[in-house]
């Protein structure tokens, strides 16, 4: 009977306090993507360990908690490797469950299917101040529509979401996966040395653009290319301006169908958006996950460094696990990032302060003790949340931290 | 690449129509028990293997999901059982962690703590038709109460839950563990049967007073004993008057306090309800568990054999994992059943006819769109649902499908 009283290492009890803000942020992302026209689904915390070792997860492949096999299965001498034990695993992210979720049941799904799956994920990961083994993912995906009402859908949608969690400022970058292609391709870089420029790129927040220059100099790229390349990120605007900018001096590298694409989503954005925020054409956007093929972005709140949410458009990757090609653009939100900077800031549920709570005397009648779960849930229909507690010894003590709660009217009952 | 298209073995997709419902429910659920004072908490669906298998668990011990060690703490050639090669499993029910947290976390408590925690537990049980091996379970707590407040503070806030899902009928059994000892003790059986003689009683259900009467029998109790006991419930009505009959007739088996208990509890229910249902004492309800220690208790529906929900007080738990003594009062809402029968009987989410769908022409010009996306944000904003898509070459059937998600309106928008 020996309790261990901490939670298993690296994951974390969650308290009434977050709890609070946690739900209210699920309900909030349920509601607003709802009005859009997405629906809820679910896959199991349980994977495959096939689908989570099949080469899509990147490292977190090497972050799996693996399940043992059960009953006969299981055969413990005869094990040799870590495979000979498990069948299944831990999620590690909720991308690859969608891929079979979708392969299963495409059939039963409307099409375009607009998705949204929330769920905990797992990472055995090394644990780090404010990073868990198991937390929230939250994933936006639409998975059938080639054009770029896709990309308007999750955008707005999640501009609405982060609108009305009263963030004061926020922006949305945006920047196709063929645009930093044209640009590599139009400053010389050869093909195959792509992913290793875009790395460099990516460093761009921390390192400035004369880092960047620096690094691909290091890299040992010709001068020429590179002063090229910084050329034009100096040029470029990040308004349609900086899109019009592109297809013009980038024609023979760049499809005008691509800009024109952009044009419009950044335009339709801008004209429809009903939260306060920019969409900003940024042409050093890179995101690491090398399976986007189109339109990416993230988004960045004001005065926190780092993306409260990401995501673009990834047309190969379903029909590389389903074998039907499958458009599909998707948006993950930074729930756990999102519920940390809203706790920083004392952020208060809208509606939690109709608290009410009634301390009852401890030899209260049982006649008075009807009465008052009677009016509680009177005032319970009216809207109120109504606690009742018995009297403590120190009633002082207990009432602080009643207040400390929310209750702001509290009621003392005697009997008469 | 070869992805496994199915759940594992045991568990489900849910999909959308599902999802629906049951996001309605967590809601309700949060929102009910939130008017009643209670707050949400969380604990990970990993926990301690130690923990799982501290014999609290019973059967549910045998269908532990084991978690591989991992790194150099796995020594799979010199492993020699299961537990050389875990350290961790799937949790099987939410009360071994609520007992967990609260050990960890009472200092930063209220006390009371009502908590409200709903999440996935994991069984390795047999597949069976409607029963899946990952579950969503619902429990409603009430630590550091001793007296009946707690009691119908849980009947009260569940029975208002389960009114607002629109059943026609319900009813809530009440019985006490106290009850049902000094029945048998009046009845003569001696107390070391006890146990054996509850689960006979248990089964009246399905084999009736007789049925009981002859199992008895058949144990080898003694007839005297077994008419006495039979007469008993015979005689005992359902209401306070049920209640009164016990306390005169079993005098000096039972307690008065612990019939002037159970009055109170069925007087201030029955007064203070807010949803259509009977309060019914039952003393032939058990409730399997040996853990209870007072008042038991289960949610019936009509029409619907066995229980939607149900829970006790269980004053000794606590204290036997945390050395603590803690009174504990707990529901536990039948989350997947109540679902179930939501689903059986085409239950439609308020709310939700509200929907609207624009169908696009495939050649609109990006203006008309960014007009459409406009208009949508406006109709959003005044509550409505609104999805965008594209023209299919089947525009029959794409509209038949939209029809049958609930899109009601839907309006075709070409280029002028």
């Amino acid at each position: 009977m020996q309790l261990k009283k901490k939670p298993v290492t690296g994951m974390k009890d969650i308290l009434p306090r977050e709890m609070e803000i946690r739900d209210y942020v699920i309900g909030l992302i349920k509601e607003t993507y709802k009005e859009f026209g997405f629906t809820s689904m679910e896959t199991p915390c349980v994977e495959h360990i096939e689908n989570l070792t099949s080469k899509q997860g990147g490292d977190n492949e090497k972050l799996i908690f693996r399940i043992l096999k059960r009953g006969e299965k299981l055969k413990i001498n005869e094990a040799k490797e870590e495979n000979d034990l498990v069948d299944s695993g831990l999620r590690y992210d909720l991308t690859v469950p969608l891929c079979r979720f979708y392969s299963n049941n495409a059939n039963e799904l409307p099409s375009p299917f607009k998705a949204l799956q929330m769920g905990n994920v797992f990472r055995a990961d090394r644990p780090q101040r404010g990073r868990f083994r198991q937390f929230m993912q939250c994933d936006i995906d639409i998975l059938g529509d080639p054009t770029n009402l896709a990309e308007i859908d999750v955008i707005l949608a999640t501009s609405t979401l982060v609108g009305k969690l009263d963030f004061e400022s926020f922006a949305i970058r945006i920047n196709d996966r063929r645009f930093l292609k044209a640009m590599a391709a139009y400053s010389g870089f050869p093909e195959e040395s792509y992913d290793q420029v875009f790395i460099i790129l990516d460093k761009m927040d921390k390192i400035g653009l004369e880092g960047v220059a620096a690094e691909l100099e290091g890299s040992g790229f010709a001068k020429e290319g590179i002063e090229k390349y910084i050329a034009l990120f100096d040029a470029i605007g990040e308004g349609l301006d900086g899109v019009k900018y592109c297809k013009d001096k980038l024609e023979g590298f760049l499809e005008p169908d691509v800009a024109d694409n952009m044009s419009t989503i950044i335009e339709s954005v801008t004209e429809a958006k009903t939260a306060n925020f920019r969409i900003i054409f940024d042409p050093t956007l890179v995101r690491g996950m090398s399976y986007y093929t189109g339109p990416i972005f993230e988004i960045c709140i004001d005065g926190f460094s780092g993306s409260v949410g990401g995501g673009g458009r990834y047309d190969e990757m379903i029909g590389k696990f389903t074998g039907t090609p499958t458009p599909a653009t998707g948006f993950s939100i930074g729930f756990e990032r999102i519920v940390m900077l809203l706790m920083e800031r004392g952020f208060q549920v809208p509606g939690s302060a109709d608290k009410k709570a009634y301390l009852l005397d401890k030899k209260l009648s049982s006649e008075k003790l009807v009465e008052v779960v009677k009016k509680a849930g009177e005032e319970r229909k009216a809207g109120k949340s109504v606690n009742i507690v018995y009297m403590k010894k120190n009633k002082k003590f207990q009432k602080e931290q009643l207040q400390s709660e929310g209750y702001e009217i509290i009621e003392e009952i005697y009997n008469d």
